[in-house]
């Protein structure tokens, strides 16, 4: 028996080897890994959520340069450009996935001639790269999120952010599971995060796997137990951070930062600098994905009239003056706001 | 074929009637009427949220004592406190519960007797003049409250607040209901309401009684459509409403007011003012139910780790600085503070 968990994404063999994903519609009550092959069922995986969170769509789109290639196409660099916009298309909020294309575009205009195998070889080693980047990234937000954390404090988290979410150990998950393993003793309340319930079946399931104290909590609840005095801590991910410091993230998430605010309980944001978009001016500019109707409604069943339409937007925006600060690779901005946002990417250059 | 919908809350007969309760828990997809004998069955409908909604149980309730009567027991008196102790634990939000068990109250000690029969007659008339009254009420609620809706609006409404919420046409839907039936054009987005979906499975429902178009809502993405100025106004009912203006409403009310506040979008709280409760300096005093743990998890079955815990507050409470106005049975009250509360209190003296 190997207790190691299953990583939510792996490449086995070389160029012409397979990207294995956990399948994260399954969990937690099934452990299924699917075997991705080809480019249009890694779009799928990506669109129907097998993978999910802004790093790990990142991560596992860069496999699909070398997918792409293999079969020895006659045109490979028309079939690398026309893979790459398939998967471009697969989900629109998450800058990270674009940040990969990029990175497998400037790779593949880097190399000269037409090989498909020195191609292929080469976006490989490119995707490894970005995977294995990611898990440093990972580290390096969880240790310095971790010195937001005190022993004994109760904390606040939504959707899932975790090993699940990334190639590493998370990001605003990370910091929580850090702390813990510096032995500060954590109360995690986590956000069921519907649709599509990541916090409850993810998060829930991670929190388990390290033995982390943990109470589920419906989304409209948080907000109370802020304004109560409850939670000393809230944490989570993002997806696309505009210049202004404006945040996309998951659905729910505004709600958790407006009563923060007005509890006086920090808030914080945990992400890589690779989600900053400095070519969106702000909040307004960011892209946010609407999703089918019948995510909400499919799990309800017969609890819903017949013929109901639900309205589905899968992220919200959270103004960055509410935001606490922004922990990143390079460490804990207090001010992540238009010029706090600028030094950052600037201290990355 | 009887076309007329099954009301919420019946006595029929005399005082060795019967009260019929059509069940909430099985809405939308069944129909069922619960035939409610005696004042246990009463406790449990209640604490069970077969009748739910904080006009609806007080009217239920109100029918406690003439069931408490029947069969005649020995010591009448006795029994009758005995059972109103009973309702009264059932839950402990609502404010129009206590004002309803206080009406029995004063009502059998103004009468002179221990004759159970007599006694059952005088509660049975007291029961049906607060049915009488809460219907009143809710048509007045609607009235007034229409007249804050234009055609053309979109608004976000939580929870149920409609007829089966209460003895009549409801609180913040009456507003809702009886702007349609004037003519008016909206679009009402309806929150799901986790953990036991009274927006999903009793608001869609009443919406689509009256041919209202509507589009369901996860809990979390109303603040986000709230932001982006997708909405222009949100109606919500209440549970019990401090000396100051303090609002407790069902989970979830709270993020929707902050986020309206933000907006700039009206949030408005519709309730009679027997919701108001001025022996409660502030909503820190409001008692906020904790339910089971269970509610939360059994939707999700095996959507969450085995041994999941949930914390299950059923309310929020949401200060009186964030709420535009209160709309009771005495018009709109666009300063709902200690003194708007206090001249309230007058008028209805």
């Amino acid at each position: 028996v190997d207790a190691r968990p299953i990583p939510a994404i792996r490449w086995e063999g070389g160029p012409e080897g397979r990207l294995l994903l956990l399948d994260q519609t399954k969990l937690p009550s099934k452990l299924e890994v699917l075997e991705i092959r080809d480019v249009e069922s890694l779009a799928r995986a990506i669109r129907e959520l097998a993978v999910r969170g802004a790093p790990a769509i990142g991560v596992a789109a860069a496999y699909g340069g070398v997918l792409a290639l293999r079969e020895s196409p006659p045109s490979p660099r028309e079939r690398l450009e026309e893979a790459l916009d398939l998967l471009a298309a697969s989900r629109p909020t998450a800058v990270n996935l674009f940040h990969a294309l990029s990175r497998l575009r400037r790779r593949a205009a880097a190399l000269p001639g037409e090989d498909p195998a020195t191609l292929a070889a080469a976006l490989l080693d490119e995707a490894r790269t970005l995977h294995r980047e990611d898990e440093d990234l990972c580290a390096s937000l969880g240790r310095h999120g971790a010195t937001l954390l005190e022993d004994g404090m109760t904390v606040l988290t939504h959707c899932n952010t975790g090993r699940l979410a990334t190639a590493g150990v998370g990001t605003a998950l990370a910091c929580i599971l850090t702390a813990h393993r510096e032995g500060k003793r954590l109360l995690v309340y986590a956000d069921e995060t519907r649709p599509l319930l990541q916090g409850a079946r993810l998060t829930l399931f991670e929190l388990a796997e390290a033995g982390i104290e943990a109470r589920l909590l419906v989304d409209g609840a948080g907000p109370g137990l802020l304004l109560a005095g409850e939670i000393q801590a809230v944490f989570v991910g993002a997806d696309r951070i505009a210049a202004n410091g404006d945040t996309a993230n998951k659905v729910g998430t505004l709600p958790l930062a407006l009563a923060a605010s007005r509890a006086g309980v920090p808030f914080y944001v945990v992400a890589p600098s690779t989600t900053l978009d400095p070519s969106l001016p702000d909040g307004r500019s960011i892209p946010i994905e609407e999703r089918d109707g019948d995510e909400v409604t499919s799990l309800l069943g017969d609890r819903v009239p017949p013929g109901t339409r639900a309205r589905n937007p899968a992220f919200d925006v959270t103004p960055a003056d509410l935001i606490t600060a922004l922990v990143t690779e390079h460490g804990i901005c207090r001010s992540p706001d238009r010029d706090g946002i600028k030094a950052l990417l600037d201290s990355g250059r």
